[in-house]
């Protein structure tokens, strides 16, 4: 069984994000955004969880979420969250997670982009396990909230992985579903054999 | 590339749940676990999404909630999540569900339960797919909301599905994370091929 050991990262981009006109905005935060991505993230010994997002009511809400879970009630009351939570951290933008990243991991990652469109230099998800597999070099899997990554953050990136399709054209998946199939998909031992 | 064909159902337990202490409960409906396992069930052709509950109260909170999305303000703001709610139904319990799909499909379900613990019976994602494509069975694949499905209700599963580990120890999935990954190794063509 060929098993994925690089570092990874995963992201939630709050900004820069589309909205469904196609502007630039910064969306807010979503509890469960933050407590099921956090939980999939541990689950796939992800060894961070970047939120990323400027605005300081935003920044302070998601601190007060973390605190809770951390070393508040909810780290009584739950344990495996407070594990869970160990892996969130807050950055106001992907500048900031890259150098974190650098120092944490020695060498800068390769960023990965994830989109519900195809773009022409989409990658299968086999075509990236293999990619990981082949090298040492951490990875940073990026979500958005909104309606699509910026054209600025999609330049950033190394790969843009292809859309997650079911059975049928349907792919309206919530962020949290969406986080939890690619990281299944990339990360877990293969099942399928 | 092989296909899964089957008439797949899938159900969300409310009751009979245990909770932490090993009690039997009913959960309360949470928002999230009908917007996101609504839109993972369409993405991957669910025929319907049953969310079981047997409290009037609670029924009736859902069923404004597939209102609004499917006839009210949110059906005109999203049509994508209309389309998504298409396929959910109330039931009040377990057997009302078998029932109705044995109506639809015209023959009664296997049933599989999904769990976080390992079973003596416990059946891995390759050998179910393999079990779903030599038949033309229906599958009904029922999720729970609390701390475990009771012993009543696993007596009635003809499978239980093995637990999801990604790369470690810790499996404490949301609902809502745990659907999504399970749908997805059940029902996706095989993209690692």
């Amino acid at each position: 069984m060929l098993k994925i050991e690089n570092d990874i990262y995963i992201g939630l981009l709050h900004y820069p994000i589309h909205n469904r006109k196609g502007e630039i905005i910064t969306t807010t935060v979503t509890n469960l955004d933050l407590h099921d991505i956090t939980r999939v993230g541990k689950t796939y010994d992800v060894k961070k969880y970047f939120v990323i997002n400027h605005l300081k009511s935003q920044k302070a809400l998601i601190k007060r979420m973390m605190n809770y879970w951390t070393d508040g009630y909810g780290a009584e009351f739950n344990k495996n969250r407070k594990q869970a939570y160990s892996i969130m951290e807050i950055a106001d933008n992907l500048q900031e997670v890259i150098k974190k990243i650098t120092c944490i991991s020695g060498r800068k990652p390769k960023i990965v982009a994830t989109d519900a469109k195809v773009f022409p230099n989409s990658i299968s998800y086999k075509d990236m396990r293999k990619k990981m597999l082949d090298s040492k070099t951490p990875y940073l899997i990026l979500f958005g909230t909104g309606w699509g990554l910026t054209e600025n953050t999609l330049e950033l990136c190394d790969y843009i992985l292809a859309p997650i399709y079911g059975r049928g054209e349907f792919n309206h998946l919530s962020v949290r579903s969406a986080a939890s199939i690619i990281l299944d998909r990339l990360l877990a031992t293969e099942w399928w054999k």
